[in-house]
C-alpha cells in the first residue's frame, strides 16, 4: 500500500485534530450526534439542544442528502447549512455536513467545520482533491465496497493536497447478510489506526440499520479502538424524512450516552 | 424499484441510441474499443485505425482516470481528449471517455460523442444530475457494490434530469473471489433489459481484469442478450500506463473480433 | 494453489467421463435434467419421458435433500433413489442424486450412476475423501463462499483417494445481490477448465433462482466454454416441493432446449 | 425464519449451559484456549497447563483437521483425541474438539465435552442431526457465507434431534476484504442473542486471521454481548502445523487475559 502523508511514522503517533474546542484523536472518545437530514428549524436546534445536554460534541446534519431514488427528499440544500449552523452556534457544537459536488466545497466550508465525504463518493477523485484543498477537517466515510487499501489511499488523495485533517469513519461494507443494512467491519478500526496516523470514528446508524443494535455495537467500536461514535439521533424517528428506522429518539440516545463513558474510562485504564 | 423513466414500457420496446452513425440498442452488436488511458498521438491512432479496420465502430479512451492511488497516472486531461476527438475523425469512430468532475462535463461533451460514468462514480449523484442536463449519450457503469436496484435508480437519476439516452455497463462487481478483478455477474444483462428499457454493454476487461478471460466472456456476454462490449485494446499492453494486464494486443483483439460476428448471427436466428 | 491430480497437463488434454452411453468433456454438450426432488412415481417418470424426448441425456432427482430449515421436505431417501433409478431405467438415461452423509455413499451408488456433492458439502472433506473410493464419477457442485482455489482442491481431495471421474459444476455464489438467489460466476468456466484438466457443468436453475432467467444464462454458459448443463424441470412447478420458483416446465424446456444445440453447434466451428 | 425450539421465549430467558464446572450463558465470561491443532503430548500438555494457570475454562485442539487442501497436515485423528482428553483431565479443564464424521459423532463424545461443528459443516444436516442425538453441548461454528438466519435454522436441526445444548459461535464471513483472513461480523453477537436463547462464543483468531487483532477484538466481542471467546493458543505458533500466523504464543495470552476481565466486569455494572 503506497502511503506517503498519512502511513504511520517510527514513533507511533497519531494526528489530532482540532475543531474549535474539540479534539479528535488524542485518547478521548467524541460523539457526533444529529439527524440524517435537517429538516426544520425546531427538529434541528431540539436535537443540538438535547445531544449537547448529554455529552455529544460534535452536530450532524445532512443538507445536500445522497439519495438512492432521485425521488426520495434530497436534503435542504443551503437552507439546511444555515439551520446546521445556527443551531450549532446556540449550543456551541461544531457541526458536520456532507459535500457531494466540487462546485459545493466551498459553500460547505462556509457553514460546516467538518466536511464529510459519504460512502457513495468516497472514490469520487475530483472530490477528494477539491476537499484536500481547503484548510478544514474532512471526515472520509469507507465506500460500501471499499477495502482497507482503497479507503486508506482516498485519505492520501486528501493529504496529497494539502489537507491532512482527516478523519476516516468506517460504516458498513456491502456482504451477503442482508439481516443488517450493511456488516459494520470493527476489525477495520484497529487495522487502520496501525496502518495510519488517522483517527477512527464508526458509525453504527449506518453499519447496522437497527436501532437495537445501535448501544452493543457503539460499546463494541469503542472496545476495539474507535476515537469517537457518529449516531443519528431525530426527536421523532418514525416521522424522520429520511432514515428513521436507524435512528435514535431522546430517550434511547440519553441511554446509550450513559454507557459509553464508563466504557471508554474502564477501557483507558 | 420505482423507475418511472426508464422502466420497461407495456409494448416491450427498447430504447435505440444512436451516435453518429451507430446504433445501439437495436439487436445489433456494438464493440467498443480502445486503450484504457489516452498516452499519446501515436498510441490513440494506431489503436484507432486497428480497431476500426476489425469492426470494432466506436473508439475509447480515458483522459480524466480515476485511479486508486493519487500517485498513479492521472490520464492527459484535455489533452487527451483532443487526441482521442482526433483519432475518431481521422477513423469515423464516434468516441467515449469518462467524466469525473460535474466541473467538467461540458469540457468533456466538447470532445466526446459518448459521456461515461465510471463504477467508482455510480453513485455520484451530482454528476448523474450534470450528465442529465446534456444532449449527450451517456454510458453508466455498475458500481462495485451496487445492486441491480442502486444501478437503475442512478440511470434515473439521469433521465430525470431530461436525458434518456442512457447506455448501462455491466463491469463486475465486488465479491470475495480474488483470481479474478471483480465478479462478472451477466445475469444484470437479461435482468437489467428486463426491467428497464435500456440497452446494455458488457466491459469484460474490468468485468474480469484477466485477459485469458475476455474472449470466452465476450462470448458468454452476447449470448446473455448484451447489446455490446467494451474491450481495452492497446498496442502494447505490457507497456501501458494503466490497466496493461488486461488488455488486449492487436493480435488478440483480431482474434476475438473473428469470432464475435458469427456467434451474434447465429444468436439472433 | 497445489492441485497434483487434476491440474493441466502440458498436453492440454481434458479428462473426458463415461457414464453408460454418455460422454462428458469430449466437446458435446449434456444436458441433465429433471425434479429438485424425487416426490411420486408418476413424476419422476413423466418428467424422465418428457426430458428424454427433448434431448436430456442424464435424469436428475433428489432423494436426500439439504434443506435450509429442518421443518422442509427432507426428499423421499431411499425410496426416492429406487424410483429415479426405474425412471432413469424406463428412459436410458444414466441418472444423478445427492449424498450428503459418508454412512450413505454405498446406498448412492447402488442407485445413481453420477454422486453428485452439494455445494453446503463442498468442504465435507470426509464425504469428498469417502466418494474418493468408489468407482462411479462425482459431481462436485461449488461451494457458496468457494474461491476457485477451495474447490479445485475439494476435488484434489476425491481424486486423491483414487477417483479422478470428477465433474465441477458452477451454481453461483453468495455476494451482496439480493435480486437474484446467487451470483452465477461464469468467469469460473474457463478458469477452471483452463487450471484443471475436469469438465464443467453449469446450473442456472440454482446460479439465478429465476426462471426467465434460465435461458440467457444456459446461453451464456454455453458460450462461456461449459461442458453441460443441469437444470431443474417439473411436471407443475408451481406445486413442487421443493425450489419449484425456479424449476421450468415441460413447454419452457422444450423451448430451452431448442436454442441449445444450434448455439453449441455455432461455437464449436 | 421458522424457528421453535430455540427461538427467544416470551419471558426473555437465555439458555444456560454446563460443562462440568463450567457455565456458559448465564452472563459470565468463558475463554475457550488452545492450539489449533493437537500435535505432541508435550504442546497439549504446556498449553492446557498455561491456559488455566492465565484464567481459560475449556481447552481446546483439532485431532480431525479441516484443512483446504488434502496435501496439509490432517490432524492426529484418534491419538489426538486421547492426548486432549488427558490433557484436560491434568488440567481440570473440559475439551472441545471438531467432529467432521456423522461415523465419528460417537468417538468424539467419548473424548470431548463439547463437540465442534466446523464453519464448513454448518449445513452438513446429516452430521447436525447426528449430533442432535447425543447428550453433550454443541457448538456450531458460523459458516462462511451464511446468513444469521442459515446459522440459527442450523441450530434448529440439532435442537429438532433432542439436543438443545447448543453454543453458537460467530467466527467471521467472506467478503471481498482480502487484508483480513474473514470479517468477524459483531453484529450477528446481539442479534442472535435477541433472536434466540443460545449464548454466543466469538472467535478473534479465525474471525481476522491476524494476531495483532486478537486484542482489541477480543474486547470488541466482549463488549457487543459475547458469552465467550475462543482463542487459539500455541507454546511456538512460528512451529505450528496449522494456523500459527493466527495463534497467540504465551505471552501474548497472557497479555490478552489481563484485558478482559476488567473490561468484562465494567460492563456488566
Amino acid at each position: 500500500m503506497e502511503l506517503k502523508l498519512i502511513s504511520k511514522k517510527e514513533d507511533y503517533s497519531s494526528r489530532i485534530i482540532k475543531i474549535k474546542n474539540v479534539i479528535i484523536g488524542d485518547g478521548s472518545l467524541v460523539v457526533i450526534a444529529g439527524p440524517c437530514a435537517v429538516e426544520t428549524r425546531d427538529q434541528i436546534f431540539k436535537t443540538a439542544e438535547f445531544v449537547k445536554s448529554q455529552g455529544a460534541s460534535i452536530l450532524r446534519g445532512g443538507a445536500f442528502k445522497p439519495r438512492t431514488s432521485p425521488y426520495s427528499f434530497q436534503g435542504l440544500g443551503e437552507e439546511g447549512l444555515k439551520l446546521l449552523k445556527e443551531a450549532g452556534e446556540a449550543y456551541q457544537l461544531p457541526v458536520i455536513s456532507e459535500v457531494m459536488d466540487t462546485r459545493e466545497v466551498s459553500l460547505l466550508a462556509e457553514y460546516a467545520d467538518i466536511l464529510q465525504i459519504g460512502a457513495r463518493n468516497m472514490q469520487n477523485y475530483s472530490l477528494l482533491k477539491e476537499v484536500g484543498k481547503i484548510k478544514k477537517p474532512v471526515m472520509l466515510k469507507r465506500g460500501m465496497a471499499a477495502t482497507l487499501e482503497d479507503w486508506l489511499l482516498a485519505a492520501e488523495y486528501i493529504a496529497s493536497e494539502g489537507n491532512e485533517d482527516i478523519i476516516l469513519c468506517e460504516r458498513g461494507i456491502r456482504t451477503f447478510e442482508g439481516y443488517t443494512r450493511n456488516t459494520l467491519d470493527l476489525s477495520a478500526v484497529p487495522l487502520a489506526k496501525d496502518i495510519s496516523v488517522l483517527p477512527v470514528i464508526v458509525d453504527p446508524s449506518h453499519g447496522t440499520g437497527l436501532r437495537q443494535l445501535i448501544k452493543p455495537m457503539s460499546r463494541a467500536a469503542i472496545a476495539a479502538g474507535a476515537d469517537g461514535l457518529m449516531i443519528e439521533v431525530h426527536p421523532m424517528p418514525e416521522g424522520a424524512l429520511s432514515d428513521g428506522h436507524q435512528s435514535l429518539n431522546f430517550r434511547e440516545f440519553e441511554d446509550l450516552m450513559e454507557q459509553l463513558t464508563p466504557i471508554h474510562q474502564c477501557l483507558r485504564k
